[in-house]
Parts: C-alpha cells; sequence; structure tokens
C-alpha cells in the first residue's frame, strides 16, 4: 500500500480482538520507526514503555475511561515525556553524539553550551511541555508503521496521566505519562467506526498557499 | 525502500540547493498525508501554510536565526495551531462530521456536548498547548511522506513565533505558529550533516517492556 492508503487504511479502532497477538517482529519493527524518528534538537526526550502484563493493564484501564482496548489490545505502548530537561540528561545526549560519530567540534560543543545555557534553567513544566510535542512525532510515526504491518491501532489522550504515572513508578524514573497507543486488531463486527467514512477538514479548509 | 528505510534516509537538511523545486504532486502527496493523519478528537486543530514567495521567506529567514534552508527550500511548510478550542470550531468539527457521514448518533451529539463542555472554558494557552501537540503528528507524518517522495526536510522551532505571526497575519486567523518543514533538495557538498551518522538513543534506552 502508498503512505496514502495506509493514511487510508488505519482508524482509530474502538473494538479489538482480544484472541489476536501482534507478533514479536511487528511490535519491533513499530518501535524502530519510532526509535528513528526525528526529535529537537535529537534530544528524544521520551521513553516508550510496551505492557503486556494484564493485570496492569486492568489497573490502567480503570484509570482511562475503562476503554476496552487497553486490555483487548496485545501490546499497550505508554509514551512517556522527559519531566525536565536536565544539565545531566543534555550531556548525556551531546556525550553519545560524539561517541557514535567519534569527534568533538566546536560547533557541537557550541550549541551543547547553548541547550545547558538555556533548557534546565527553565521551569520543569515548560521544559515537559516541549518533550511531549516531541512524542506526538513519534506517535505519528507509530501509526504509520502499525499501518505498514497491517495492524490496528488507537490514539489514547483519555486517561488520568498523574494515576498512571503512579501505576508505572514513572515519576522516580523522571517521566509523565503523555500519550498511549494500543496495538492489536480490530474485531470489526463488534467496532461501530470501522465502517464509518474518514472525516477531515478540506484541502481547501486545511492548507492554503502563499505565492 | 521499506519505511525503516526512508527513517534511515531523512536528515535534517542543512544545505539545500535553491536551484531544485520540489514537483507540485509531491508537495500535494505530502499535504495529503498531513491532512489524513489522526488528531485529537479528529478535530484537526491546526492548518498548515505553504510559503514559496520570496520576500516573505526573506522576512522569515530573518527571524529564524538566518537559516538557509528557509530561503533555499522550494516550498516552507508552516505549522499553525488554534489559539484555542472554540464553541464554533468544535461545532463545525461535529457538523461536518455528520454532514459527511449523513446521520447524527446520540452519542456523536454527547461526545460533542462534553467537548463543549469542557474545551472552551480552559485558559487560550492551554488549548494552544494542546492544538500544538496534535501539529507534531502532522509533522512526523510529513517527515514520512517528503522521505517517501526522495524530498528532504528539516524540521524547524528554531524561529521567534510571534514575529511569524505577524509576518503572516496569523492572529486575526486565530492561529499561532508552531513548527515550520521546509521541503527542497539536499546540496550535499555543502552539507556538514549529510554523511554524519544518525545518532539515536539504543533500543535498550529507549524502550521498556512490562511483562
Amino acid at each position: 500500500m502508498s503512505l496514502i492508503d495506509l493514511l487510508q487504511w488505519r482508524y482509530a479502532t474502538k473494538k479489538m480482538d482480544s484472541s489476536k497477538i501482534v507478533p514479536q517482529e511487528k511490535v519491533d519493527l513499530i518501535l524502530e520507526a519510532i526509535r528513528l524518528t526525528a526529535s529537537s534538537s535529537g534530544l528524544q526526550p521520551y521513553e516508550v514503555l510496551v505492557v503486556t502484563n494484564k493485570e496492569i493493564r486492568e489497573k490502567i484501564k480503570a484509570i482511562a475511561g475503562d476503554q476496552s482496548q487497553v486490555i483487548d489490545c496485545s501490546h499497550l505502548l505508554i509514551f512517556a515525556a522527559w519531566d525536565h530537561y536536565t544539565a545531566k540528561r543534555i550531556n548525556e545526549a551531546f556525550d553519545m553524539t560524539e561517541e557514535i560519530r567519534s569527534f568533538k567540534s566546536a560547533a557541537g560543543d557550541a550549541y551543547r553550551q547553548t541547550l545547558l545555557g538555556s533548557y534546565p534553567s527553565r521551569e520543569a513544566e515548560h521544559n515537559f511541555t516541549h518533550a511531549a510535542k516531541q512524542v506526538y512525532i513519534g506517535l505519528g510515526t507509530a501509526l504509520i508503521a502499525a499501518a505498514s504491518e497491517q495492524v490496528d491501532s488507537t490514539p489514547m489522550e483519555g486517561f488520568n496521566p498523574k494515576a498512571l504515572d503512579e501505576i508505572l513508578n514513572l515519576k522516580e524514573r523522571g517521566l509523565r505519562s503523555v500519550v498511549m497507543l494500543p496495538l492489536g486488531y480490530r474485531k470489526a463486527d463488534e467496532d461501530w467506526l470501522v465502517n464509518l467514512k474518514k472525516v477531515r477538514r478540506s484541502t481547501e479548509n486545511f492548507i492554503s498557499w502563499i505565492k
């Protein structure tokens, strides 16, 4: 399928078939796509947790409006962003870059100092919001990656993030939950959305040209 | 190329060849991919402006750290999010859904009322931040769409958003600039980044499993 066909094919699956499990290699490919996509200054200021554990998913479902996909999916992805841009995290990212590329540069060091001089002194909430935006690049990537493997998914913001952070002990890891993405397979005969037309704003209302 | 190959191929192009123009059909495909991807509650709370005008791009370059891609690209995409979730905007989205699907439902109306009852009364800044996150789903999608057409691109947050809003008269349209994406073609012999290894956190540091 073309990219446009993949985007037409996917939809926010409302009912998943709990008897079907997404194969490991497909999950790995989706995770690899998320890992490879872009982020601001290349910091990748988030992590992805993959929850298969049933008991934990039951707890999550209870703080996510009882949405059935949380337990009917086979893999529940949780995107959790850094709660702050600390000097330690920024230095680790630049150190890794120097290590992988096997050289240091004046330009690279200047950029490191620019981030060190501005990010850590900003309010944690401001930094978390910036990090959370980067998550959505990963989310957009994951939607395409899942569709390319004919795996269904449902982006979910409808949960109590503080409660989820507690269930997953995210605070002690310096993370805060942002969005969830169950991966699984549609149960078409019980999914009210599967056969409805995709609704999108018209090109004329969404795109404008300045020539 | 596979999706993983596309993500490996793309990079934040630092020097573009101003003599090369991305064909209209490729730009249209990239824009269509953005239009088709997901957003929270399907509201698509942003617009994409495509700037080709040279004078306006010169003005934008001046408030974007003088980054050369702004004028060396052939098409400069500006993602601008809604400055607020107003009742009018929410109603328009639900009205459009009812029109395209040719029916009303109690569930749809209940969901409309839920959003009307919560979004417009929140602070505009809170709503803008939520809308801006949705932009990044579109951005992640655009990166893949561009790569699938062998078009180079550079995600850019490094600009003065208020100045950009003024240049493009976004305020009067109820929009605020979030991120830019020049589309063009790399000038490899003048691009310091093109041959450097892609740096990403290891899978072990980025993904964790809860089984």
